[in-house]
């Protein structure tokens, strides 16, 4: 599906085109075509193929999807490919952006994903000092703006560990941590899928053997190199934390075992003896002389609880009970 | 056993030769040979070393097998070795495919493995303007087969862990779970053997020091290597959470211990409280007013349930039933 | 808010500026003007902006804040970000100073930190010698402080974990244990989360290729390298130890909890055996000659009793209780 | 002791001499001196320095032996220090050769090891057109020849390894799993050790800085560095398999002691319930009309053996029992 | 406190001088200067600074102490910083000794350490041929006879290690393990901070970019890096061992914990089984056969035994016994 297709001329918007003059454009240098596609059908990307003389591979892996993110040199050109996560329920749902940026072009290609990069051109319409700049700014606006969104996502991770960081020492729920710690870290995965490879790609724009077309942006992309590592090191600072999380769960989970195995003995222990001073006035002896005394019975049951309170007073204070 | 040997000129098939003729087409540059064996036999592999001229250690590497995956460089010829995965049951067989790739001829030597690679011949006669390139495609199209057959079995393996997912958290089979685990993470190390070395040579073919052969195919090259990081990701990624699994496996175990271990102490107390009461009626002192009365056996037994029931509502509030 | 905007000249103090007036004396590349702000509002910032003429990248990172430790080389200018650490009750308070360096000039941007910079001013106008150096001193001045007061905090944590050491033999305290090595290893990462990126960076200022501003000054950076390193090297050493002892606690838990069972079934011992002699005697046989026998009961009571002493010496010597 | 000390021309033996003699044939350039020691002691090793004029340091690690393995380069001359390895029962006995290898002589050292290198001069002598190449292919050939030796003795701990894997899912034997996977564990460190750092030294043989010994033989050399990759990939694998062994094995005995203590508390109920009801029936009340039916105590032993069937079948059946 | 201030000429000793001497002799290309302190007070460090005009950072790291060890470039001169570690009772000591060597000069500044090195200028002034190659070969010396000190120290980490390897699969002292293996950890990274910085130093000393100072000693720097590498390795073999060791220690705790367990439960049932007996013919029914049988109490006893002797046969059979 077509969102967009517009040509701009020293900054500025000249006006929106049909798909079929796109090749007209780009073969002037002074024009800047840009065209947001959203989940293409295989036509219309053989068309922008066309259009645009795109590499075939690149083509290819925009179509298949389900790649990892990556920034590829193709000499005169470049192809990106980022990936946008939006949260649904609680998953979290991985969608594409695949970027084509050539001398005076951007073509985007956005797959499952609800939300779209309009607010990106309207910043770069409104900046037209920098969108003069060319197909490298805009692929620059694009990744910041991608890379913008993953910090709300791990900030809501960071506060889901917090609330089982909160629950781990209180006694009541290992079972819901481990679930929590379980899925909480496999949302992190995610994440860090989406970051790590990028992070890796683009050292390579602010490094020291930068692609001419964002040779004048050095700085602007070592800006989104920094986030990228920010962002790296919460999602590593996370994973950490839910690890060392897990493994004291386990120890809580052992302690609190051992801690109602001494309370079950302990309350064993209130009804074994007086059993077994029953069982011993339950015998039949022909001569057992308390058995004859009036009050027997009764200073046997009180005997029985003297010796209770006691067993109770001690494990108490042992903290048994 | 000999599969086919065929010579092609400017992509396009000329002939089948017998393999007395090789070495008369490999010595005209004009000409593209391409044998194909199958568990050749220790006589036929040493007459093609002489009608191809190859390298002794490459021959006998492929002769032995059971070799790590390598692309190694001998000056004017590559020699690969790749393992070829095949489910078999519930085990993995590992095959292999060595590749002897010249300046115009490509001799490939399947063991252990009963799916062919037709398929790959089929695809570089339909484009004969690849297939001119020579050697270094067909390298490049065996590899890209041998790589684009380990998704769908990872992708085997990625179901089966959420299959282990699923039950994870249910109280039934932690038995079964820790099994799955073991064997699911054996499976991913064959899986990992094949891809990792052969993620390491194939970034040689891909990077700046490219050798000849497959100079015009670096874009190409880097397509597989791009693969390969997926798949290798996807390895670390199930291993992680594999890892991340068994020990949620074993608290799940500890946790089920220490909650059987409060039912069984729940059921105990159900029991030894009416016996300790029994045992108190039991005894033979002569003044037990109680015994005397005559709903004293009801009562008592009323009793009995009535302490019962209450510890019953008390302990199913406290989860401990 | 302005705290001091001060212009050297030759390493000695000349006079206090009006913010306006900065411009002018930047302008001369004989003055040195050095300016500290303490949480500015976003006007005040822009106006150094125009003041100094600095990067808006560097501007915007000074106003959001939370970002990494870092040395931007902007050309003829440093942008470093350092984490200030102050021990706030119980937890670790993490502020920032961001250091603006250009040739001539120094500004500092403090935020979310009580304690301020007015010794390493003190100390830069005690030596004119090194002050003269310039704007590279004053930025080493400041670095240097800044990873000095690392180190108290470190003793900070290694004390602690010195006193979980002592607790972690004796029997008393697994659950108060894991709560202090769970709290000190997330303090542990904020030192690192500190520390390690800055130790990245600096090496940059120690090592071949330096920026013309800190050239002079190479050996003066390789002490802040080595402090860092050795920073860092504590953080490890701790973290690791935190690791160990973490599990040496859930050995500990484990332990405690064999032996909790053992004595706990020694002393069922101590009751079920008389129980069971109480019970033989309970049965209602005619023919028991002992039931008949004068002494009958005392005996049956003493052999309960010295049964018992001899399991308790039994279970003693055994150490089960 | 000295084995054989024997002059080579043009690849074959010319003659055995006396250790006297070596330094007249090594000062020939158109000669091979190639001897080999067996636990020399300190006045031979003197003897040969002086002979070959060998390095005061290498000498003296032959001295001492329990070197790393590695290869140093002493500008014309190579000394390499390999580690031997023999099943001594079930231990794995570690013992060394030394090699000095000089543009035109090879001097082995061999200690603490039973099997010497008869073959490996055999196989050169059999291959008069390699063994011209000079010392080189000698150090190629022994260095073959202690690598391929380990390949024997890690099948062994693979074998060790499937047979514990083969035991662990059995309920029979965990503490003998503990111990086996225990000394695997300490053999595998063993062939680290011995493969490891050999590893890192030929690489330097194979690479691009090849010293001028070797020069000629780089392939050879990366034949070697093949061979112990796939030592090391196996040596890594079983250790990544003995990890995970040990950590199925603990979560094992969990659930097997979780699996004893509900066996235990089923036949606990299987008899404490029945003892409740005797206990009900010993009770002293006058007015139990139970105690005067015919049939009562023939019911009440009915009833107790029907509640103990009832309870059999559904502990069964809930896999208690 | 100074411990020695000698003066060499040509390898030889030419004679003892006083402090303030030192400079002159310094300033004279022909001598060698070697001047040995002790636990120096600050105005001694001082008065050195300006006799041999040592760099002010490195002064201060020697009078600071608890450095990391690490050797520093200062253009001329070289700055090391070596660890020496003493057995103290069951601790290791650290102390510290700092060299400063420079082209014709060697302070060296003992801290907190009582062995000295005596011993090494002995053994240098033995071999005047190598100490006429001056500060450079005396640097290599001390560093040497620092590294020689470790290899025992690491000898009784392994023995230690041993010990708790012989303990591990018997069942009596869990405790006692967990202790010695925590407490050889913490020893074992004392080593580790002595060794693995210095390691990295050296190589810089052994490598291609060798200071002049070293440049003739290169192979006897690389047989230092040698034997450091042969610590780290056993290092990090002892710290492997004592990981593994740790889990294996827990899992026999856990199986211990099992096996007393199923111990408890066989004594459990060897009481139960009669207590039930028991309890049944203690009820009060008025028909009871078995009661009025004349050796019905003899034959119930009797009953009794043979159950148990009967549960005790099957239970020591099944091993819980």
């Amino acid at each position: 599906m077509l969102i967009s297709a517009v040509v701009y001329r020293d900054g500025h918007r000249v006006a929106d085109i049909e798909p079929s003059e796109i090749h007209r454009y780009v073969a002037q240098p002074e024009y800047l075509v840009w065209v947001a596609l959203r989940d293409p059908d295989p036509a219309t990307l053989e068309h922008m193929q066309a259009q645009f003389d795109l590499h075939p591979l690149a083509v290819e892996d925009a179509r298949n999807g389900h790649q990892r993110p990556k920034i590829e040199d193709y000499g005169d050109s470049l192809f990106a490919v980022l990936q946008v996560i939006e949260p649904q329920e609680s998953e979290l749902r991985v969608g594409e952006v695949a970027v084509f940026a050539g001398r005076n072009y951007v073509l985007t290609v956005r797959s499952h994903s609800e939300r779209g990069f309009q607010e990106v051109r309207a910043r770069c319409e409104r900046e037209p000092e920098l969108l003069r700049i060319g197909a490298g700014y805009v692929l620059y606006a694009l990744i910041d703006a991608v890379v913008d969104r993953y910090f709300p996502l791990l900030d809501l991770l960071e506060t889901e560990l917090e609330s089982v960081e909160e629950r781990l020492f209180s006694e009541s729920s290992p079972r819901v941590n481990i679930e929590a710690l379980y899925t909480l870290k496999n949302r992190l995965m995610v994440m860090r899928h989406a970051v790590a490879p990028l992070l890796e790609s683009i050292s390579n724009l602010a490094g020291a053997r930068v692609p001419p077309l964002c040779a004048p942006l050095r700085e602007y992309f070592r800006d989104i190199y920094d986030h990228l590592q920010r962002l790296n090191q919460t999602i590593e600072s996370i994973r950490d934390s839910v690890g060392t999380a897990t493994s004291v769960n386990l120890s809580m989970i052992t302690l609190q075992e051992s801690e109602t195995m001494k309370r079950l003995a302990a309350y064993a222990a209130l009804i074994a003896v007086p059993t077994l001073i029953a069982g011993i006035y339950g015998m039949n002896f022909q001569f057992m002389p308390e058995l004859g005394w009036k009050y027997g019975y009764a200073v046997t049951l009180g005997v029985m609880g003297i010796i209770d309170l006691y067993l109770f007073y001690r494990l108490r204070k042992g903290k048994w009970l």
